[in-house]
């Protein structure tokens, strides 16, 4: 990873400003003859796109990506597919408001990136965010569509599992939940509190944090690479690059550490069809940075958007005290714009992986994998 | 970070198993003329080294470190230093005991990376954990030295907050308390409960889980790199690749997903020397995945060591049900010694950032940083 | 350099095919603050822009660029400056006829990566050659013009010194006379016979072959890294992936296998300013692939268009035996284009180069460079 | 590539100076199971070893490598095999003479590294050349023998065919001619030559340059990767990277500038076995940067070793003039050693393409390759 490019093999390099002409990215190292059309991608932007209920953004962006390069007409199969080539994909932004954020020109949001773009670069571009804003985990999404295709058999899915203090009950877990309420709850009536919940802080014009937790489904063991190449250290920072996430954990996370050496074990028995078959999964599906064949499960954590209407201390780019308030139209929850998110990095880092696994491991790499036990 | 590398600029490979002839590391793209002996090393690998206490892995190594490259005399300081060549370190593997580990050839440990090398890679070294002992960590620790030296001004430091289910408390936190006793724990009263606690648990054998915290003070304003190369997301993804650890936080991390914006709002003042003062550290020193000037306040969870002696049900290589008991040499709580590695780890991603700062920002990224303001 | 990236710190990510609907580029890692608008691209794009003479492709481009991000109005200097994110460059693809090439759909030019794309991805862009068509370097030079900005000192100049089997007389290089002429040729006696050369090469449906040479002035010392970042393996690297170049040289080159020790050694004197002064140049400006303060010299081999009206025995894609004959516009002397192109790929280099070397070497690598002596 | 490192998925670090107490590297991302003896590294050290004859340096170095990691006993097969994790391999510097360099501890020697080196670091190891010596290049060797085990149907043979300004005659072109005499020479009769000319050279303590020819067949097609992955890209920098190589040529290199079109076009027709057969192979194996199934042949030309007896004149690092004469054990002509050299580097760069060309196009790439033809 670095500045604006992830994935070593699957690598994606994104592009663009809140308020510049567009978005978007540069998907390479694709493997050839993917069907791919503008619509699986699509489908993947509609979860993520602002202003789809009142608890998002009401910046009204269609988010219509095209396809720029890296497919073709295949005779074949009279598909479009994939060539190898490198993919680009662009985004128009359509609903700027720039006027919205003259008033926060010279002068820094407590808790935003304002401060250290204006400190690291000299400038910043202040309309919307600039390059800090949210909107470039779009083209996240994008790549991640993409990555899902890859490892098509892998299922990748994500839930908001906590508003602010609030945890669902995990008894009440049901994936079938998740798209039928705005916030991508699994539990339903936790999803009803938080309706009333948010309303009122969003009406208060303040923000609150949240809890996502992403499962990936059917990956293979084998795939992550020691020592510095770890599944878990690729997804820890792949979903901590997010905007506003101050936390991952695998498996258990901060739990584990409560553990004794005898609770934490993942114990293994013989399947009945001969493979082998884990009692728990504390470990999240990791081991040594190595997919075990379990579900993998990482989570994190969002902190609460730092644009709000109560009134906050700071200074201005000329180092004078002042107090600023952010209007225009923000996330009351930006954790829950973040589960599309959080299940597209993760697709990506898993894509990479499986690249990377193939071109060590080769045979012993094919789809599906063959244990040599 | 690929494979056994990590690091863009300031770029550390390391290598070697448990129980081959040595292990090691070649760090790249030092700045040169750094004064740089042995001796700068071994002073941490000190803190690091195997059986310095009871509650340690009682493995005899004098982790010796050796620097075989990258130094030369300098005439002008009369001092050994950095050439900008590549340093390579060399630790010889003296106190093996192979046959310690012949009972656990062909099983797998229940949480233990035995399982995923075998399936990855079809073979692995079984001797004490092969490559994937946490043997490989001095070497982190031998980097991280150099990587202090690099940035001199920042001071680097990590104590033991957890253990088990038991958290310090805050309010005695005494930084000068960490080296006095053998868990780098900076709540003296904390400490002397864990040397009972741990002492039950070393004597069952068992073993428990911790949490680490590092702090990295005065880093400048401005090192990290959006979007990928997030400060947060390297620091995130370095802790995440130490042997055993399950969760990181940055600043409040996952308490940041309870608070509202307003709780969460580090408010900035003018201090008295002209530079912003912030009023809190939620963000612990980060915002947007650039360092605030702050000091950067990372944690990290890490699971009970999973070689314990209670039996535990598994399979073998063959695919047949067994148990397994692991005696030999283990640390009850790996946790401890996962102090100065967690240093180390910060202090090369720190370094690295440095580097990668002043080859973009240049002479707006002189040391001390003057910001624009 | 990886597959569709190449550069470490100046980074640039080319995609996009000859007949899709557009080109591109995202070039990261450009230092904030430097001014740039489009018209700084544009310039340069003209000297490589098809259909300029009778001499190049007949295709009708205006090869107008974009910059979609990485770009702000800096209220100091009132004008647009990068501001340190990526910067998105945008050609749209106009005069497309695909038609063009349905007779060679199924069929491999001898020569032509139309042979082994098919081999490698099983499917290909048969449109205008698809992803390996010439096209592709008109985002190199449009990164090209940004590298430059950043090493502004450096004055990076090409001319082609060779077409077909015919020599410039070096006696008669003006550097002026570059301007001049329809092939970039600084011997304005040799541009006269070279006009008559390739009007009959042109007519007879042939193409020809070409030797350009690039000179970098004002590269202070330093730049370069050993031992697998030289900078001329660097510079090999770049010139070499241009399409159709079959050899590159340093210095000398080839020659310089013919000349004895005493003859190769270029002498130093201390110069009227104290500097080093040098009494030769036959390394071409590079000594251990670190630049000496001479002027770098590149030259480089391209060989003759592969597509021709002649016809030539090959296969189609499904093994049976045919003849080809290439129709559409083409260059005949494709090497003419590549002198733009080759400055640019000089200019990538040795901006990523001086970004390394300021990474490493920090102050002693401020500019104007200042050594120690 | 990158400093110290070569290659994307096969990596090779390397670290060590000529006169320190050993060299070394690091060899990551080796597929496991691949048997791996210290004796198969050996052979191919033993072609590259100083003093086997009077026309190479007088140095005595036994170059015994050590295996320190990344190889285990596999039981099914009852041979030690690579495990997947890096490989570390050392050679300790026995025969040291630094007192042989005191006399130009402070001077450079023209066209030495010894200048570029001190303007870049502010500081050099001058005992032989520190980093800079050819000594390095016997890692590559040892790295080399490792990537050929990875494609072992490829076969990879290098030859001497330019010393000086003499030619070989390719009519007398017999590779088993390379092993007959000290200078790796194809043409039994020019190597009868070269004895007297270098002889004669060596006496006068001059030195001569040389051209070297490198040849790889039974490449599938299908490896390397446009635009900046192209495989002749990678060849040339690979090369280049080689001490003293001022110039690399792919296929008929710069002589394909002198041929029109139609002379340059490798015509195809349909071979006995219903595979693709070339009627030339001008491209020498590379078209578009992706290997056809030719054979691919690489040219590279090698300086005249710049330590001569012969007085030149120089500056110290003090800014006076001065003049130098290098005694010492030096090669009359490093080209001649430089043959398993390249050779090793063509290697490591197949090899890595193999592995990235597996990892994108997958069940495609299976060896043999199968054309879908």
């Amino acid at each position: 990873m670095s500045h604006n490019t992830f994935g070593h093999l699957f690598r994606v390099t994104t592009f663009g400003e809140s308020h510049g002409p567009a978005i978007g990215c540069v998907v390479d190292g694709c493997p050839p003859l993917i069907p791919l059309e503008e619509g699986d991608i699509q489908a993947f932007l509609e979860k993520r796109r602002p202003g789809t209920s009142r608890f998002t953004t009401q910046r009204q962006e269609a988010d219509q990506v095209k396809i720029l390069s890296g497919v073709f007409h295949d005779e074949k199969t009279k598909r479009q597919v994939t060539t190898g080539t490198p993919i680009a994909l662009l985004i128009e932004n359509t609903d700027q408001r720039a006027k919205d954020y003259d008033a926060i020109k010279d002068t820094y949001r407590p808790g935003h990136a304002d401060f250290t773009y204006d400190l690291k670069y000299g400038i910043r571009d202040h309309r919307g965010g600039g390059r800090s804003s949210a909107r470039e985990t779009a083209m996240r999404v994008a790549a991640g569509a993409i990555a899902r295709k890859i490892i098509a058999p892998v299922r990748i899915r994500g839930a908001l599992v906590q508003m602010g203090p609030h945890s669902i009950d995990r008894a009440n877990w049901d994936w079938d939940a998740v798209v039928k309420n705005p916030f991508f709850c699994p539990d339903a009536k936790a999803a009803a509190f938080f309706e009333t919940y948010l309303d009122s802080i969003r009406k208060a014009g303040s923000s609150t944090g949240a809890v996502i937790e992403i499962v990936a489904e059917n990956v293979p063991p084998g795939w992550g690479a020691p020592i510095y190449g770890k599944l878990d250290a690729e997804l820890a920072s792949a979903v901590m690059s997010i905007n506003a996430v101050k936390g991952v954990e695998i498996g258990d996370g901060f739990a584990a550490a409560e553990l004794s050496g005898e609770a934490n074990a993942d114990e293994i028995r013989r399947g009945n069809d001969g493979a082998p078959k884990f009692l728990s999964n504390h470990a999240g599906g990791i081991l040594g940075g190595i997919s075990t064949g379990q579900p993998i499960v990482a989570r994190f954590a969002v902190k609460p958007t730092s644009s709000i209407l109560t009134p906050r201390r700071t200074i201005d780019r000329f180092g004078a005290e002042t107090e600023i308030v952010t209007k225009g139209r923000h996330d009351p929850c930006v954790g829950i714009r973040a589960v599309p998110v959080g299940e597209a990095m993760v697709a990506c880092v898993l894509a990479d992986q499986f690249l990377r696994h193939r071109a060590q491991a080769g045979e012993s790499a094919k789809w599906p994998f063959a244990p040599h036990l």
